[in-house]
């Protein structure tokens, strides 16, 4: 039967002197309408307190407590954070930072992932722990570790690292001298013991090298994933796995990540009224529409806060509204989910003042915990949406390895090369129509789509660029522009002209050069209309078959095209080579999309209001802090509030529309 | 006979092969006005050139010379900086930083407080100087070290570490596990010997151990001049103690290290004409109050600069006539000196051009000449006030151990807290009525106050809310506000909300939830009468027994209180819930001061004057760029100009009114 | 016969496995009339794959066929990185950071400079290229390793530096404690091996111990290049030597590094349309002025981009004109050449979006490659000029020692004391009257000057103090001002009044006390008819002899004089004891220049306009973004346009005129 999941992390490990705050807890969570809590994350010292020595008694206790109350276990396996003694017995488990500096106990996240021991310790404790529960009622999903992120430079980590690089270049030396372009600097590899990792005591703009390291942290760390899961799988293979992934965190690749688990999940924390609300909602909703596209299924929200968090530059309570907003934002865009970190305040150390829904006074008439209730009746309501599927005719890629190594490009400017806030220009034009978008790496299939957004995609393989090649070819339309396909998947630049990989004939020009403006500057661009502005970034472009849409009219380049489009077999392909304001993006999609007959709302959305449809639900938002008017088609009705026809959203207002029966 | 002390550092040793220039500063030292000179601060190298080579030549010239004319030795123990041999020999006396490295000999104020040897060394030629002294009719003072600071991390010190917390918590390590929260991320200490002091490269967030660990600090900076004091004391018990503090200095709590010292003395380094005069002079009145209050008798400035400093972003020479003001306004608030760093300029290394009275060019024409010596004049016509006690009816708690904690917490907004800054408001507004103020810690007795104001005071313990509480109850005001009383003692949250500790019905409030605005971002609030301006922080909050002053009429907490007065007993509470810009405050606290018929000036002071009252005389300056009218009473006059009745303040210009005999 | 060297950068060696591409190479540098190739900079992992063995064949290759095709070889010693076996075999050549770390093998210009391990091998092989390229004819100047810089902080380079001590102070440590003022902080060495190197883990601020320090890299730089040089010399005695310097580096001081080699050359890489273009341009003629006036000799550009650079914030393409503009005035100011880096890109690593002549596309055009080859035929045109000398009457004295002292200085503001800035401050007005300038080190000859400028010449020995003193009295006007010969050569302040060093008389005044102003904030003076403006810096001085030229109309010291004059013996010292916003500097060199008859333009250059003049022509280069009218004298034309007469000269235009014949 459909669900939707609404939970929280729990430690009642922490209260285990206080079984009146636990019994509390237990009634408060079906006060707020929750059915589902993620417990053991930080659990380790108490489980396994000494070496072997192990005490499951909590975790007993608090599983039947769930079972007795109807609410699901999301079971962690507890390597979040290490036991003293376990550092203390083997330092091996310590990370060794770049500068070759072992680390001391303490934090979390921070284990060696090469590490023989941790990795016995780990399995014999998820062992145990599979065991014991696995017949158990509660037990809904496995929590792999948390946040899992960063690499070590120990030793072993960095033979770990020369054996890789063996499997990955097939014993050929030669091969991976070519591929980082050693001879450059004479930094040619006579043997593989030479191979170190990045140091800024050694080197840090080895770009090969860079981004073969930031490729072995992620192998090394779905190897480390494996180990953890496969107790798992053995004892209990119907229980679904997951990592909880992070905000548009680049130390990882997730796209080679996600197969090594059931289900995606990740970890949702805006920064609401502390940036323009509009903008975060809109980062927000990219995010959600990449972890849901890494496995084009329902994902879950696995932590997100239901007030405020302690660790942004300014915490700031959600206003009144904006967490129901947001937290629909994320049914809205495929989870299944919408879940928190924390269920309650601790009493000390660092995280004590991170937004909970019950507070230090332990009270339920607060703000928050109103509004998280209210929610949770929300969620039953809507319970239908739960497992279905969103699909998408349009396709942004956001690639993380593209990102890696356009950041560590010295190129353009140094400071920030805006690949992101690139990429959101494009979702943001495309959202303003009411549009549903996957974000997918460049390695992902593009066949089901009609219209793929590819901004500053500096890197490519040749293979990736033959498939966007066969996209257009086969009727697709594909909007790239500037600094793209720049460099092989090697970071080696292709020699004949940009856009490289074959990708030239695609758009019909090459790139002679590009200008880099300063912050603040601008340059117009125009066609026989209107006139667009560029910022950042300004290449000058020869069209070979394209033809001009756009051309600068400022600058040394002035009169040269700006953007262009090539009809390409049975596709078209848009280059645009500056980075626009926004309003030419505007123009374009619009057009695009209507051409396409992609699904979208009829006008532009006002400013604030964002719409996405999931499970035969249309979910409005409003993310102003003004009243906005809203047509609920005839025949439809908001699932929240009821209501039908002309109405005035009010700020952070949200509505769950969908047909009466 | 009661006489104020003009002098300064002096470093003659730097000069040994100049008597000219010695005996030109004897002359010139006389010349100025001045009777004490502070000396062998930086002299090891010269008072032991080899390990247990003594030569007290250089001190036994130079006191000779004071001695015959007149002038008091402050004489220090070397331990300002170490020898080099010292280091050379015995590397254990050099610190280990918080990232395990060994430092190099270099600088100064930087030993290894545990480490047996600097003890015993720093006690062989300690033992030596007051033998050789006792009985010298200069000694007048010890000095000891000089500007102490800071931590080491070596091995024994982490040791020591161990033994303070075993001691501390009586052996019981489950008691620390729960005071430090450790079960959050699994940190449970299972022995003593895991325990590490905060690190980069560890822990930096468990603010338990944080805490303990400056406490620690503070602790073992004790105990090291415990026994540098020791011989001193043995032999010269007579002679007074002193050590020179640092103006608002946060790595060691002065509350703790005040009882190990006969004498409180403090180095006093406004940023004059590079900040706000005004905004600087209420900040050096304030430190003068609170190095005064913490033993409540006269204190010594043992440091400030007759001219300007070396080491500030902008290095501004004090305009004429701020060299007086400052030098009278310490003694205004307590001081029974007025001390220079430093006598002449070095000729070479990083203090040459640190302010002096004799500059490099030697000459007594300059205008820093002038000023220190009709300085000098001034001084001894107003010698009556040495000695003299000052009280005050008004205490403003300033508490160091609640800023580390404060700081360290991860909540609000992780920048700056702004606590320094939220007590100077409310400081300033009493200031700007002519209150005399003691500033305390919050382990200070009470009882003797009328009112007591404590901003932000994040972390109070139990027993001090309690003494608190019994202040209130007997007939104080008490005046605090948001984000108060939220932890306890050992940085752990009290449960059943905020303020906590038993203040919740003090104030009668509980506090919701905290708003933090964005830097530039205001609030309003008002009365039936008045609009005021919040920024920085809102707290919402629920009265319980508290009467409504001011309401919030903006943001999502509209119409909710935003300040409450409590009748508590025999006394009140009141509970200002926002950072104020400040016009509330001068309101509250003319009502509170009326009210309560506490000791101040009829009307609010025009800004930039400033009255501090001591020994039967009134000190006013004025810190402004303009001229201020000014009455003296009738029967009184200016004892610096001889001035009486109305008359006209220059900038810069002070006076000294005391009634006509 | 005279010939402009035009050139470039060439890494053949990174495209051994595309002989067509190298084919191309020569091809089109034939074709954009480039006449020399610096190759072998980064060849060493090449030349010497493993340890021993070498291959010379590219090399012979390459050599090969620049001979057939007329391209002057100059070949680099392969010191700029070494090979990874080195590194791997031998550790000692690696070098240790001022934290005592240990590098790991990486970057480049980072071995140790004292490593005899380093110096054998580099020996070796310099040896061996030689012996193989002497006789050949292509081989035209030796490149000694590349972009020389650092240091190392090794136990063998702390006991270099301590030998270099022992010498320099002929074993005498009391007088190196005097010098270093080490009584001060107790700091006496008591022996020799007590010293150690600047480190932020012992000794930051002890400024005597820094300047030998830096005195100490130089030398050993310095000795280093000796060892390098010997082979070449003994073997190719005809040949001659040159190292790369830097743009106004400051980590070695190249007035002594210039003896050196046969041959001064730099790297000129300033920030076209980044910041300012005219403010950029007087930088860049200032960089040439100063490297030419090293040996007083025509020098070379050794690399600069003919379009943009990769590693600045914001890295933009010269505009059109300005490649041609930009390496005329390098020309213009005594170079020999125009060289870049770097003929071709690389595929891959750190540089690869570095400008070159040919980019990845490897298309010839280009614009940068058509604006290269237009460059080509006009440095053809002005042939001639190569090998002229340039005749100034005018010296500046910019003293890298006096920068390192006085940026080391803990005085005024501690930021940015703003030396060089001032410095260009004076260079800037005089070049507004198109006078040819010298930058020279304060160890220079000063007798062939009419005037000297020397701004805030902090220090300067004696002796040099002398023979300023000597410029005057023998007719030589002086130009000085605030903080001027305050310290002696040991950053020892001078005893008895600033300036000193005997200074004090010939400019007639004694310094007092000086202000540093806030940013932002200016102070006006005056003289009877203009006012101007001080910012930064005020000095209050006293004249003594001298005649007061413009005082302070506000601030304390309003009325006091702010620039005087004296007449000393045959010449005139000027002191400007602040720093003037620009315009007061216009009218006292205006003055000045015309007074002393110094060969320079009627009237004052409009903004953006700069002249400069070598070798009978008449260098005139247009910075701005507006034409500039400009009028060619009778029978005199424009080799470039052939222009004559009254013309508009076009944005980034630039006339190289010359007399009819």
């Amino acid at each position: 039967m459909a669900q939707l999941i609404h939970g929280s992390d729990y430690n009642p490990e922490q209260w285990l002197d206080r079984p009146d705050i636990i019994d509390g807890d237990i009634r408060l969570m079906k006060k707020a309408g929750m059915n589902s809590m993620s417990i053991g994350i930080f659990s380790w010292s108490v489980l396994e307190p000494e070496e072997g020595k192990y005490d499951f008694s909590f975790l007993d206790m608090i599983m039947e407590k769930f079972y007795q109350n109807d609410i699901k276990a999301i079971l962690a396996t507890p390597s979040g954070a290490r036991p003293r003694w376990l550092a203390e017995k083997y330092p091996e488990v310590l990370r060794t930072d770049s500068l070759g500096r072992k680390q001391v106990f303490g934090g979390r996240h921070n284990h060696c992932h090469s590490s023989p021991i941790f990795r016995e310790k780990i399995t014999a404790i998820n062992t145990l722990l599979a065991k014991r529960y696995k017949d158990h009622p509660s037990l809904f999903m496995w929590h792999i570790s948390n946040e899992l992120s960063g690499g070590c430079f120990c030793p072993r980590c960095r033979k770990a690292f020369i054996d890789y690089l063996k499997k990955q270049y097939n014993n050929d030396l030669d091969k991976l001298n070519h591929d980082w372009w050693t001879t450059f600097w004479s930094h040619t590899y006579t043997n593989w013991e030479q191979i170190e990792p990045p140091s800024p005591l050694g080197d840090t703009n080895l770009h090969g090298l860079n981004l073969a390291w930031n490729r072995f942290i992620t192998h090394l760390c779905a190897d480390y994933i494996k180990t953890e899961v496969a107790p798992l799988k053995e004892i209990t293979p119907n229980i679904p796995t997951t990592i909880n992934m992070m905000d548009m965190f680049t130390g990882l690749d997730y796209e080679v990540l996600k197969d090594e688990v059931d289900i995606i999940s990740w970890d949702n924390y805006p920064h609401w009224h502390s940036e323009n609300d509009y903008d975060a909602a809109i980062k927000a909703d990219f995010a959600h529409d990449w972890f849901r596209s890494l496995k084009h299924k329902p994902f879950f929200m696995m932590e997100s806060t239901p007030s405020l968090v302690n660790w942004q530059g300014y915490n700031r309570p959600k206003r009144p509204g904006m967490h129901i907003l947001s937290s629909l934002a994320a049914v809205a865009h495929g989870s299944d989910s919408v879940q928190y970190f924390q269920w309650r305040k601790s009493r000390g150390s660092s995280e004590k003042f991170h937004g909970a829904v019950i507070d230090h006074c332990g009270r339920d008439d607060t703000r928050v915990f109103k509004e998280v209730s209210e929610l949770g009746k929300i969620l039953q309501s809507i319970s239908d949406v739960a497992g279905t599927q969103i699909k998408s005719e349009v396709a942004i890629i956001y690639d993380t390895q593209n990102r890696w190594a356009l950041d560590d490009a010295q190129a353009l400017c140094n400071k920030d090369k805006q690949y992101f806030a690139q990429v959101l220009d494009h979702y943001r034009a495309l959202r303003k129509l009411g549009v549903n978008i996957d974000v997918i790496g460049s390695c992902q299939d593009f066949s089901s789509y009609k219209l793929i957004c590819a901004p500053m995609l500096y890197m490519i393989s040749e293979q990736n660029a033959n498939r966007l090649k066969d996209f257009v070819k086969n009727g697709g339309v594909l909007v790239s522009g500037y600094f793209s396909a720049v460099v092989n998947e090697n970071d080696l630049c292709y020699l004949g002209g940009c856009p490289g990989g074959g990708l030239g004939e695609v758009f019909g020009v090459w790139a002679e050069e590009i200008d880099t403006l300063l912050p603040g500057n601008t340059v117009s661009v125009a066609d026989e209309q209107n006139t667009y502005t560029a910022a950042d970034f300004c290449e000058v472009i020869h069209p070979t078959t394209a033809k001009t849409l756009l051309k600068y009219t400022q600058e040394f380049y002035q009169g040269t095209p700006a953007a262009c489009v090539n009809s390409y077999h049975n596709g078209k392909a848009y280059y645009i080579a500056y980075r626009d304001s926004g309003k030419f993006y505007d123009v374009l999609y619009d057009n695009i999309t209507t051409e396409l007959g992609i699904c979208r709302e009829k006008s532009v959305l006002p400013y604030g209001l964002l719409i996405q449809k999931r499970g035969g639900l249309t979910f409005v938002g409003n993310y102003s802090e003004n009243y906005i008017d809203f047509i609920i088609p005839d025949g439809s009705y908001d699932i929240v509030s009821g209501s039908q026809g002309r109405l005035s959203l009010q700020p952070y207002g949200v509505l769950a529309i969908t047909k009466k029966e």
